[in-house]
């Protein structure tokens, strides 16, 4: 498998992880999404949606999207539940995530870190938003471990894959203990260092 | 099945549509979005994301996100290719649906029906990816029936969800005639009558 993705991008590294974790081989080719690479016509070829992540199978087939592709590379292990009510509160969390974080967190993220803006630059819908997304994560890990069942999901590893970098956005994790457990939770079961804030 | 939802919203229309499709048997109970009935404490409870659909199972349990909800309930169903890859490509689109298409073709939309803005309120950025959407979906479709295998499944349902109204957003359907008989097919495999454009 060869994996086209940046690693400043908590999508494509949910993809990383996911393979990582299930000890899965794979080559690695960077895309610059700060160069736009991921909008010029090679890469368009590939994946015209035209944005990284996305996988070649060991088939040849394309596969797009961060949480279709760690959705792909789990089905069947231990990262996704067998059940398929379990299964569907997965997605309910992956949806959730790619409609109400990720353009919040990670795109604010991307302005402060990449794009160079101010603080005061961040457009404050952004933050609101932002900073609800947090509350509910908050809200959803209370008396829990992981968000979905009793082990790490890729619930978890979507989540995690722009929370662990909230506050390069300008968003402050402090307050949320439950979130901040669990980030120190995903770092262990994912053997990463804790990156420092 | 108890289905939550309005039927002004295309998210909660694709679990209509969905439901009604497979033969499932449900009660509508409507919740006014533009009273922000989904905000409310009482709702809140039953789905703490506060987005309309959800649905309650009948053994009790809460599903929430309209892409999560339609792929549950066409499991093992024609709508879902039995294949993992065929379904990692419904996938794909189901979270590009949400994340570049829903964002641009809805949320205009509601901003000029519901919130009762001018065309020239709209923000460009928004209507520009809303045009780039629907030129990837033209181009996606060239030389097919629907976006993934021989049959319609639930990625041409959840595309079709706010695809239909596209016209009501601002964006004109007609040079893309892809798209524009795609539209034709599913009415007519939903059993929907034509919306007056």
């Amino acid at each position: 498998m060869i994996i086209y993705g940046d690693l400043i991008s908590g999508n494509c590294l949910k993809v990383k992880y996911t393979a990582d974790f299930l000890g899965l081989a794979y080559a690695w080719h960077d895309v610059d999404v700060v160069k736009g690479e991921a909008r010029k016509p090679e890469f368009l070829t590939l994946n015209p949606m035209g944005q990284v992540p996305a996988v070649v199978l060991d088939d040849g087939r394309v596969l797009a999207q961060s949480n279709a592709i760690i959705r792909y590379l789990a089905r069947d292990s231990k990262l996704l539940p067998a059940d398929a009510y379990l299964q569907a509160k997965v997605d309910e969390l992956l949806f959730w995530e790619q409609y109400s974080h990720e353009p919040y967190i990670a795109v604010n993220r991307f302005h402060l870190k990449y794009l160079g803006k101010s603080k005061d630059q961040l457009e404050q819908w952004r933050v609101d938003r932002g900073n609800a997304a947090l509350a509910l994560m908050e809200k959803l890990l209370s008396g829990r471990e992981w968000f979905v069942g009793q082990r790490m999901t890729i619930a978890d590893i979507a989540l995690f894959g722009y929370t662990q970098f909230a506050n390069e956005g300008g968003f402050d994790l402090s307050p949320h203990r439950n979130i901040s457990a669990w980030v120190k939770r995903c770092q262990a079961a994912l053997n990463l260092k804790a990156i420092a804030a």
